[in-house]
């Protein structure tokens, strides 16, 4: 090297690359099978109604509806007879009918009625619209689209089972968390990797911004990051004046769920409300939420706001002053290419995430079942350690 | 199998796929050779004038115009000097110039000048600007793009040429028959096959939206299909009140002529207008019809309302409440997946085109000449026997 | 060929290629890597602030800043750490801070501090965030993007050192020059061979749009190309009235300079204005300038006019009518197709400039340096012969 050159510039640098296996969602890769190993929600359950609702999940658009019977249907789009969209279809009380020739499908994709073939159609048996199986619970519809084989149980939560007198439980699905708008322009896991992540907050969302959440998150917290059996956990101690310390549990659990409880923390409890991380296609996606509430619109009351208010209320040019997730999560590009990573200490929580998950992967493409997949009932609740809590003297925190 | 297992889902199903043997329309595929050996109208003949126009047709860019003499030319828009679009160019009395550097070009593509050269160029000859011959008939200009050795005679149109006292022959360049705009997105073969699909019609503009055209054509008709000479017949017997049957017949003719009778059945007679759906490129067509009327505008009655409303009077909202053939064709996608299709009895027009086009392209790749192609003038003129027609007894309608 | 047979028809053409040599720009393509031998300028001076300031050159994403010491900074815009986009970044004392976890770097990259890390990251000097160097003359911010032990001097030019009393330098960002908006979306081969190409000046600027400079640029000159030491140069000559001949030099030199005096000709002098056209990618340039000016707002005199008005001022309709060089060069497409060129005799100075550049590629691919860069002081002023004089005899003009 000459003296006085230049060192470490842009020149000559490698194509950057990212892990495909871990996000990439559609059918036929690694993490596309193993996410079709769970239930997805896809849509509110006043969603299903009798107008056909596109939705878009793991790469797949499809078709949602709710036949006059009140059972929720999610069709393939392409009718089976000449592929017209069933976005044009009409919600009869068995089912749905395609616009173009009338065939009449059931929530299953049965094929009931041929109109135009003689008889109503003597062969429509040997023709099955694809569909999925559905369920609804916590007012979410729940999507699987695996292997019909391999279907688990839809879980139970507790934190939205173990209800307070007065509580009740409120869906949503404006994506909460993300810090933006309702879909996001950039692969889920640059989004479930920050749950996390919990440094990323006194700096994105404390000096930068100043507090979007609440002054005592912008403390800089000691933190312990573990693995536990459905994914990982955050263990954050924050300090408080007269000796109390905030003790924050935060877990991402398998396949895409945000357990995070209140970032505004607003009381001491167990975590208020659940996210899942819908990937709408290998580059969008959006969070559906279900928690705890007393009053009706009360889970909005978590989102982040700048000077009060919500980044949907901010000028473009308040967005750029005030990033948040949104803005660096997008900002990692459509999909961030981990080639160029460097990971410090603080980043243990998104390695061992992905470790996880890369264990996950393994698990199918051995057979198995992975992590969090539940076949009997006795299995299918789920108790999560996530909440804010306060205790009364240092004696837990780490040194 | 497991017992109770869902069986029909859409996990898994295979990539679907289309044929591209007959979508395709670019130079150097089956179906764009096989439409390369056919006239196609690509504007009205007022468009062919002193401000250069841009035509699309079949996947090529091209420039319209027509010298000062009268002559319409169709060049390749990019100067053959140095490649400047000749949008911008000027129209002279002996063809157009390029605004870049001044060459000027007759209607087949002769360089006249080259006026940055000494003494006007004087090795001009060498040059020539790729053109393809035109010939004006029924108010459009038709191109022939095809190889030159093959170029057929321009066919006449008996219901074209046989003039009522009183009717005269008006172009059309706005898509009547596609139920929408000027540009439909999506390959002209989902269009073209819905010309031998009369089952669609009770159902589509029927039972679905309320009767688009007339009531007549909302009772479900007996059916014949045949292959004509030059592509397929539809026969459609509807019986009415009082012993009287319409017998209406519908043909698609190779390459791609719409000869359907006027669906609000004004009037019983041979069909009044004929409809050439021009492939645009792979995924868009528009529709040029010529037709006989008594007076200006008379060709736009044919088209389908809504309420009293044509389709660009609707409202989003309304175009999805009230599908018509736009929505049902786009909707089947950019280009359908013919892979996924389940045909039934109703189809057999659509299977017998299909099949009736298989031929031809053997015929082309055997170096023969495809159906309706005529290279001496006692052969150009097309007689059709489409038509809206009321007979008597119900006779000739099939048991 | 039967007799009567159209010929040179555009049927059957051969698929259009270009000269992906002399066109593409990014890292590892051949003409990418020679103009990475020089600097090129990439904002005004201005530019470089207390805002992160999105740049795109040669197909590389990068942003400028200026830290609070004064110095400017052009990084690689995915944070080292985790990829999020400095473009949120803040700007400080010492650097500029990531967003998402407050990596501060410094304008050579270095990381200066890791606030999320143990003691700001003990390990923080093993990263190094990707830079470029940066020089500013002429209130242009010059960077260098190639190979570090290849990096040349910044060159000095005559025609903007040596200035008359009350002349300043001023730097201009607008693409003068272009004849169109800021960026122009095609390659930028297609704008820099235009400034070898005196003969579309009577042509395009002249007869087509009426004079859009000046009435004596309208003659067709008599013109002699040669190659310089460091591109090609093009003098002409316009006899004026009275004897008098208007001699006028234009250059276009190495990497990308547009040494073009004023083609409206205030006066008889030296060019008074350089142009570099900057490749912001394989299908987008656009122009820096700087210029020798009396009263600031100088630069913005030398545009072409149309009726008195820029090109922004004119209607679509009167940018179609009255096409200029943005017109005609955008109207070559992204990237022209070279293989459907048809060169003449007035066409010279573009096949020079081409044989000058390929001479460069190899020049480059053989190990050396390529022409017009230096390395000592004594090599780095360059002095042009570009300009408009006026010659008192028709002596110096050819015959």
């Amino acid at each position: 090297m000459q003296a006085g050159m230049d060192t470490g510039t842009a020149y000559g640098r490698p194509r950057p690359t990212y892990r495909r296996d871990l996000t990439e969602v559609s059918a036929g890769t690694p993490m596309g099978e193993l996410l079709r190993r769970y239930w997805h929600p896809v849509a509110l359950s006043t969603d299903a109604g009798t107008i056909p609702c596109r939705v878009r999940a793991l790469g797949e658009d499809l078709i949602l509806f709710r036949d006059g019977r009140g059972r929720p249907g999610l069709l393939y789009p392409r009718c089976a007879h000449r592929g017209t969209t069933l976005y044009y279809a009409k919600i009869e009380d068995r089912g749905i009918r395609c616009c173009y020739h009338g065939w009449l499908y059931d929530v299953q994709g049965h094929c009931l009625e041929q109109p135009c073939e003689q008889g109503g159609g003597p062969r429509r048996d040997k023709v099955r619209q694809p569909w999925y199986p559905l369920e609804e619970r916590y007012g979410l519809v729940f999507a699987y689209l695996g292997p019909p084989d391999k279907k688990p149980l839809l879980p139970r939560y507790d934190c939205l089972e173990e209800l307070a007198p007065g509580e009740f439980v409120e869906p949503d699905d404006s994506s909460i968390g993300s810090g933006g708008p309702l879909i996001a322009p950039c692969n889920w896991l640059q989004h479930w990797e920050n749950v996390v992540d919990p440094f990323h907050v006194p700096v994105l969302h404390g000096s930068f911004s100043g507090a979007q959440f609440t002054a005592l998150m912008g403390i800089m917290p000691k933190v312990e990051f573990s693995t536990t059996a459905r994914g990982v956990k955050v263990e954050s101690w924050r300090e408080l004046d007269g000796g109390q310390v905030h003790h924050r549990i935060t877990e991402a659990v398998c396949p895409t769920l945000r357990v995070v409880p209140n970032p505004r923390v607003a009381s001491y409890q167990k975590v208020e409300s659940l996210g899942w991380v819908l990937p709408i296609d290998d580059t969008h996606y959006r969070i559906y939420t279900a928690g705890r509430v007393t009053e009706r619109g009360g889970l909005q009351e978590i989102r982040s706001r700048q000077g009060g208010k919500r980044w949907d209320e901010l000028t473009p040019q308040e967005q750029r002053q005030f990033p948040g997730d949104y803005e660096a999560q997008t900002g990692q590009g459509e999909i961030t290419f981990h080639s160029e990573e460097h990971f410090a200490a603080s980043d243990k929580g998104v390695a061992l995430l992905r470790r996880f998950m890369e264990n996950q992967l393994m698990v199918v493409a051995a057979g198995g079942d992975p992590a969090g997949t539940a076949f009997a009932e006795a299995d299918a609740c789920v108790r999560f350690d996530a909440g804010n809590y306060l205790i009364e003297s240092a004696a837990r925190s780490p040194a």
